[in-house]
């Protein structure tokens, strides 16, 4: 019989109250035979005023003890910048080798945009998770002074760049549209960027049925006001993937529905699930907070352990949830939970 | 009696055509007393083509007894990516210490944005030109192996960042709503993030009516799309810079009217005025192209030299110009070019 053994991550402001949602969901979708086990962990500000601990090696181990990782949003005013976002979230991605960064961008029937006309959406960005200007790399000399030097190292391996181009053209050629745009800097980041660029021409090679393209990030943030139908798969750098993807976010619907994998295809360490937006600490505890982010993030989690026909239940749950908003009064984060899990269950 | 120097550089593609146009505004403009000479140089791809020079020292010499820049486009396909940018844009700022990058952006009226409703926009990047990634630091060992490493260091300065800064306050208390937004991602980038926060913080220790703000530069790409009407004046980084005016452009009307000047506030060096927009080689030679963008650089230009009120009827006449676009049939680069003559000389 299967079972599914997962870590619940509530974390800081609405995390509490969005994850909650996100396990009625799952617990609701799931076929009986499914023995799921969850357990919670008490990361974010609260440990990390009381202990000031962010992620010890004792939390490794335990974490990875789980078949898939479920996080609502780490973060509050309360800890210096940097402190838990290095100490904890990209701690556990370099940990873990959370090296795909999964972020699907759709946008639905009845979802408000800002942009203007009726734009069609659809896209997946894959994210590197692991490389770049994200590990931390780097150093500040003379500091607080007028002499202050300080520097951050991107670094960017033919092994780390290869593996998430290699997923990417997979992910591509696997859609109907099978194209695949590379969003980088190359023509100002030349070692980065002809390292990217030359891996992926040489992988292009082997998908043929692929239609590949290239730009550089400024403009691709102009396409993705002007022209979003324009992508299908679009793979890039762990820095320009984080701004793309709010952006992305914004223009399909709204951070509120934004879900992400941090993923380890290799299934070597347990993968992340994790809703785009932040702990909003100025609405947490209200039940204001939209937890369909977290629950389209648990369909995620549910397509990589294997879920497939449960993952697309709740997709389907959240596109008609969202279809019918309009006409709706405003629903608190529990009541758009319960209406999600009717459907999911229906 | 006042005179201007002026190089100009067309450089490659449509730069051609619209430095034709922005030449033309600024004789129009100019008082008769003011007597103006230009000399054109030859950048860019057909010289590199030629030459295998992009910018040497005896260059640099010359462009160096200029009072200011006019550069149309650098760049075009058959030159390999990076190669004009580093060897003559890049060079170009650096070697003449551009240090300020000011991009404005302002949604005139009868101007498209592919935002929906009516937002206001009009707000002016400053973005530091001289640090951060694009110094061209860094490198790759093991290049084409599987083993290869490429490095990109972004280096921060406490004197490149508090002259930006700087620069930027002073701006900011010159505007009504006094307002400035640090754009930066000092959540993950810690080093150069805290550098540009502290110093932030302490120079706005001296702007006790500037109202400030700090936001991560993947949510800024949020309200830049939902929210612009929140800005006024932003300070950023070289590369944080460089994505969100292109952003910042699309959603005020578009790359082609988006002007900017790359400054030496100090006037060491000449200042360079350029569009945004790049030199579009697929509709170049064919009078397509939009010169606005270049004209609103010749207004930055003359404000720069102090042409306060002759920078003002450049802007009036190129807002007056947008606004009657909508009832007009199409027009060549030329035809754009003569009626705003027409308008600055009226
Ligand atoms: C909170 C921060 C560390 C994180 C990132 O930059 O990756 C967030 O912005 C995201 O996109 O998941
Ligand atoms: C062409 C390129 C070097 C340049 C930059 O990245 O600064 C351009 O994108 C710009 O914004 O002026």
């Amino acid at each position: 019989s299967r079972s599914i053994n997962l870590a619940v991550i509530p974390g800081d402001g609405i995390g509490q109250e969005v994850v909650a949602e996100g396990l009625k969901v799952l617990t609701a979708v799931l076929p009986q035979d499914v023995k799921l086990e969850t357990k919670e962990y008490d990361f974010g500000a609260r440990r990390y005023h009381a202990t000031g601990e962010t992620l010890t090696d004792a939390d490794l181990e335990q974490l990875k003890q789980h078949d898939a990782i479920l996080l609502g949003a780490i973060g509050d005013p309360s800890v210096p910048s940097g402190v838990l976002e290095r100490g904890f979230l990209l701690k556990l991605r370099f940990a873990f080798d959370h090296h795909v960064n999964l972020r699907p961008s759709k946008l639905l029937p009845g979802v408000a945009t800002p942009l203007a006309g009726n734009p069609q959406i659809d896209f997946v960005v894959v994210r590197e998770g692991t490389e770049g200007p994200y590990t931390g790399n780097g150093g500040t000399i003379r500091q607080g002074t007028e002499h202050e030097v300080a520097t951050e190292v991107s670094v960017n391996t033919a092994y780390g760049v290869e593996r998430v181009v290699r997923y990417a053209f997979a992910r591509a050629q696997a859609r109907p549209r099978k194209k695949l745009t590379l969003v980088h800097k190359n023509n100002v980041l030349t070692f980065a960027g002809h390292l990217w660029t030359n891996i992926f021409n040489k992988v292009a090679e082997e998908y043929p049925e692929v239609t590949t393209e290239y730009i550089h990030v400024d403009a691709a943030t102009i396409y993705l006001v002007t022209q979003p139908e324009r992508f299908d798969v679009i793979v890039t750098d762990n820095l320009f993937g984080d701004i793309i993807t709010d952006l992305a976010a914004a223009v399909s619907g709204g951070i509120g529905t934004a879900a992400s994998g941090n993923i380890n295809p290799s299934g070597e360490f347990p993968s992340m699930f994790e809703p785009v937006h932040g702990s909003a600490p100025d609405i947490a505890g209200q039940g204001k907070a939209d937890p369909t982010a977290t629950v389209l993030s648990v369909a995620l989690l549910l397509r990589h352990l294997g879920f497939e026909a449960e993952a697309t239940r709740v997709e389907d749950a959240v596109a008609a949830d969202l279809a019918e908003r309009g006409a709706l009064p405003a629903r608190s984060t529990s009541e758009i939970g319960d209406a999600l899990c009717v459907r999911v269950a229906g």
